[in-house]
């Protein structure tokens, strides 16, 4: 796809992430990755009206100094090391309340739509709907630390396509766009089924 | 209705089960039946964002090898068993969260929504408010053993529509594609209040 | 307005009610109200595809014998009785949480939303955010039962403009489509908000 | 932008904020101001169906004695006193469910949303994730008292971008209409947040 299309993609994406509440205010991201080139929404700005002109296109090597995303080195790494080709930051109220677990990790199991997330990448195959899945938590940091915590994380989770910071949302990735944002939709709607079962 | 305005209709309705929350990632499905053949959505693929070369054509005989369908034996099993014409799959998080409860069978009673729900096939009419509605509760498994259940619920509940496959949601028919699709809004809308009243 | 407009308004606020979640599957109803015609949707038809073919027309005398509308006759009863315009009939899980409620009355206080409920009618002027509002619950019964206690009930209480029938949902009326419509948001709101602060 | 197309802004917000919940029947509220002219929705006018004769223009010295605007003078006393060019007036049920805590604020701290909120004015820069914010919660009364409420609570708070009305609903203000609706988004978030972590 040419980059222009790209962009085209990400305005698109990202106003569906925020229909689904993924996405409240200037807050939570979608970085999509080609080749060398990321592009991704700017820090603070409205998802519901984003604008083309407040897409951010940079290379993987000027990750570290990109202005106004904060996030733009986090992105870059968990996209190189894990081979993906995007990855989504989410902030919905799902997300959260899993996040907020007094635990180091989420917990599931014997859910049917545990067969979207694939043991790390999905040339490995896909978990089984009756495998327990895990999603580290991470504490929530200044962006230095997260990106310390997350490089530390991938090392120590190498099965795992997402990660949940406590008290900020949870940053998923796939080897496709497509499949970064199926993989949300089912962790999204694990977490969402848990608190449900907890309430019960 | 020919089986071009019939690929529009999936096409159509699978969208709009999505908004629903029938149908997040590539899971739930909606299969129609015109006359030997079927129709439904590949399995994996984003129900929000189906393309017509994604939909599935296949005959009653050749359900049990249909590629990318895991189900299709399941759904033309249960639309000639029960003389219907489509059944959908749901993986509502209101389905869910009843197929956990720790009982063979959901219950509910006293709730005008059940005056939906048909005593079997809408031949023999509908089930009153004040009646007492039963929907089975499976385990889940492989897609054979799941078969297999779903065989012997058919046979241990003749007058059902629908059957709730722990951890993964539910499973309903209809002898039209528009009772299939009310019945769905009913069992669904019973799944979200009894959640509802647990919860009062 | 014309009764040509009128049909288009019913199904356009009847799209709009569904989407609102008051009416899932054929269940919940809008009746309008032209001098001595009525119009309002059949019985058991999807309200989120509603066709004008189904809405019904009837005069206020035919009321009791109209087919395909079991309500006909309440609604004639209600429009005349309280001078209304249009009622609506909502089977949101809000309303049928309400109704499920161990008390004869639902009550509430202190909400600004309950400005929004005449004193009877609207002539009498409107309720004080501190007023305590009462809405009557009845049991679902025969629709002629209902008629029943939906006639003692509006003799009961003179002020009421909505009804909560226990296991099936509530009924309002307003002197213009708009107020009906604009109360019914008033009450689907306090009784959604009741059942969050119940949980607190 | 020139008055008119401040019209249309005002439309078309206060359909957003509908949609978002924030503004059922005729209540919630937005104001938008140019220079000394402010413009709102009249008050009791549906939010979902307004029409461009159904927004208030008024000046900021005119603004004790508009008709069919309540809080006229509080808008224009609140855009005044903060320098700001637009609030808004919302009553989600999740700004309702924080208005009935009982204490004098409502606290949350350590959530990244928090970001999103200034230190007052955005000149002054914005709050850290880890900061605690509090909102204020002033007693619902007549618009009078609200309004000398409203008037102490913002000499207390000389941060606060939001205030809390008991069992009405929440106002907030920000320096561009975007920052004030971004803002309102963050709020409404933590709300609901705190909502559901209470019922974990």
């Amino acid at each position: 796809m040419s980059l222009e299309k790209e962009k085209q993609l990400v305005l698109e994406l990202i106003l569906h992430f925020y229909k689904q509440g993924w996405m409240r205010f200037g807050s939570g991201n979608f970085c999509l990755r080609n080749g060398n080139e990321l592009l991704c929404a700017k820090d603070r700005v409205q998802r519901d009206l984003l604008q083309e002109g407040e897409i951010v296109q940079f290379s993987l090597s000027d990750s570290p100094k990109v202005d106004n995303v904060e996030w733009s080195k986090i992105f870059a790494y968990i996209l190189q090391k894990r081979n993906a080709v995007s990855c989504i930051l989410s902030t919905s109220i799902a997300a959260l309340g899993a996040s907020l677990y007094p635990a180091k990790e989420f917990h599931t199991r014997s859910k049917e739509m545990i067969k979207g997330i694939p043991k790390g990448h999905p040339s490995n195959g896909y978990l089984c709907c009756f495998d327990s899945l895990k999603v580290p938590i991470i504490q929530n940091d200044s962006t230095e630390r997260i990106y310390e915590s997350i490089k530390q994380t991938l090392e120590d989770y190498p099965e795992t396509n997402a990660i949940l910071i406590r008290g900020y949302g949870a940053i998923g990735w796939g080897s496709t766009w497509e499949k970064s944002k199926t993989q949300m939709e089912c962790y999204d709607y694990l977490f969402e089924l848990d608190y449900k079962i907890k309430n019960l």
